[in-house]
């Protein structure tokens, strides 16, 4: 694992050196993750608290509480002076200004918080947010799977489908930052709705929600093919009947997987990435969609560009979140370059 | 227009000042324009000879002839040394290195060519050479609708369909300059075959060509329809019939501006513009298509994104691919900046 080669490498070449740390957080619908963060991606001290349902306050108050905890573990563990405070979320965020403009369902009110400042000013430190894929992709490009990369793009196959795009080694922002919804790729204009509100979005075929739905509109429409509570199915559940042969399963799962090929060629197609890294609860349960997924993008797209990319799985789990989010100090306060070198002599 | 305006801008400031010239040469399937180009955007001379039939030397020989030409006007015009050779052809261009990799079917032969290094041997400038959208993309940004714009994409509806991006000011290249084949999303997984390969590509739906084929498929069907030769119809016949209140064929170029539309979420979503700029042959002649676009978009994708966006029509003509081209050598020779700055005190 890149992390340990990473810290091992760090103590051997400068000895008992102060190393930077920063705090990352991690806002979930379900929890949040709140970590101190070393550059080498390894998570000293880390809290985990269920994501409050009250709405934005609230879940303001959480935050508060948990980096003054960081705060007095950091100065516990006689940690240098911490870089600042990275922020990972779902949702819309406009990163330039620091503002959660839209957040997902999962979290209730969660939108149109100026929370960069808020931090900042209740904290002293510099802080940066960002969209929660975004920060996976940070992690997973300094530390991860697209070490050495520097044109990649990033899909999270869960509840939902998520995208982040490094160009030239940079976060894709686009204009406010907003680029990079992926998971909302239209790949059939007369495809079923999907929660966005458009049709036919690689969300509404291929996440989890996605297959569930579908499965759920066959089965309405073939009673027949089984005789529980429809209502109750998820995707664990059509992944589990394809293993076991049935053909309706299958078939669903092939046309999600297809779906989701057109939309990687033309991700593939607008971005001219040399590698493709898929993560994510689907992915983790079912690796094998990513040479599925190849195979086809590679006998779709325009040969030149669809034969160049390489396909890989994600290299970080869990953590990738509170690992990336930290990893915004690091970076944006510039004392930190790409391929690890640190910033001190 | 705003080249002129800019002219007149510098003669004021400076006074008869030597101007910063570079040689923009635009190499297209019909013709190719070889042009002396300010950087302000003005073309003291130029040259326009039919493309060779006879495939790549014959073409080199024709871009040797004309670059001693246009050397020779420099000359007698008195023209400062010349910043470079700026190129734009259409098809794959191995932007870093300088190469054709593949190009269009329009000219014959037109691939595998180190293109740059070959004509700085020949005639010791820097060159640079880019996809003819991109260097179009540059003479829009810089001096024409997409100015003081950031993060913009560019899209061209004529035979083909091409595309652009800028973003954070700099043209997207991706990993080797094969970004932004924005005319090859699919929009429809069992939509029409396109020519490239895959199916549903906004190219077999919207282009010139598409139109034509999408329209040749329905009559053929449709026999009743039409009384003349179906093998030669071409878009400018559909829009024609649509405007007479043929039935049919306003409903082709609905479905035609229907699946442009959700391309063009599906970009929005990718890149977060606030700005697409729209142009080519089909957009000089039915300037409405832009209005209908954006209502479309508008009522599509997700509202934050695509209400962000500004749509425009380019404003450069013919002349766009010749100065965009020229482009090149004021910008990567880093002697100007973003907006209309110029190299002399």
């Amino acid at each position: 694992m890149d992390r340990k080669v990473l810290v091992i490498k760090r103590l051997k070449g400068c000895g008992r050196m102060k190393r930077d740390v920063s705090i990352g957080i991690d806002i979930g619908g379900t929890k949040i993750v709140a970590g101190l963060v070393t550059v080498e991606g390894e998570v000293l001290y880390k809290q985990i608290v269920p994501t409050a349902t009250e709405g934005k306050e609230q879940i303001i108050f959480q935050l508060q509480q948990m980096i003054n905890d960081l705060l007095k573990e950091a100065h516990k563990l006689r940690l240098p002076t911490l870089k600042g405070i990275g922020i990972g979320t779902a949702g819309q965020i406009d990163f330039k200004n620091g503002i959660v403009r839209s957040g997902t369902s999962n979290i209730k009110d969660w939108n149109d918080i100026p929370l960069k400042h808020e931090i900042q000013r209740l904290f002293g430190f510099p802080t940066w947010i960002d969209n929660d894929v975004n920060v996976v992709a940070l992690a997973e490009s300094y530390l991860g799977a697209a070490k050495g990369y520097n044109n990649v793009v990033f899909l999270t196959l869960g509840t939902g489908i998520g995208g982040a795009v490094i160009q030239e080694g940079k976060l894709l922002h686009g204009e406010w930052g907003g680029a990079a919804e992926l998971g909302h790729m239209s790949v059939d204009r007369n495809g079923p709705a999907c929660n966005c509100g458009y049709k036919g979005c690689l969300e509404a075929y291929a996440s989890g929600t996605g297959i569930a739905n579908q499965m759920k509109r066959m089965l309405r429409k073939n009673p027949e093919l089984y005789d529980g509570q429809i209502e109750n199915i998820t995707a664990r559940d059509v992944f589990q009947w394809a293993s076991e042969g049935k053909q309706f399963a299958k078939s669903l799962l092939d046309k999600a997987i297809d779906a989701l090929a057109y939309g990687t060629v033309n991700i593939i197609h607008a971005f001219n990435p040399s590698l493709l890294v898929i993560g994510g609860g689907i992915i983790d349960q079912h690796s094998w969609i990513i040479t599925d997924l190849q195979n086809r993008v590679r006998s779709l797209g325009i040969s030149s560009l669809v034969q160049s990319v390489s396909f890989k799985k994600a290299a970080f789990g869990d953590e990738a979140g509170v690992i990336g989010a930290a990893y915004q100090s690091f970076l944006y306060s510039q004392n930190v370059q790409k391929e690890g070198a640190s910033n001190e002599g």
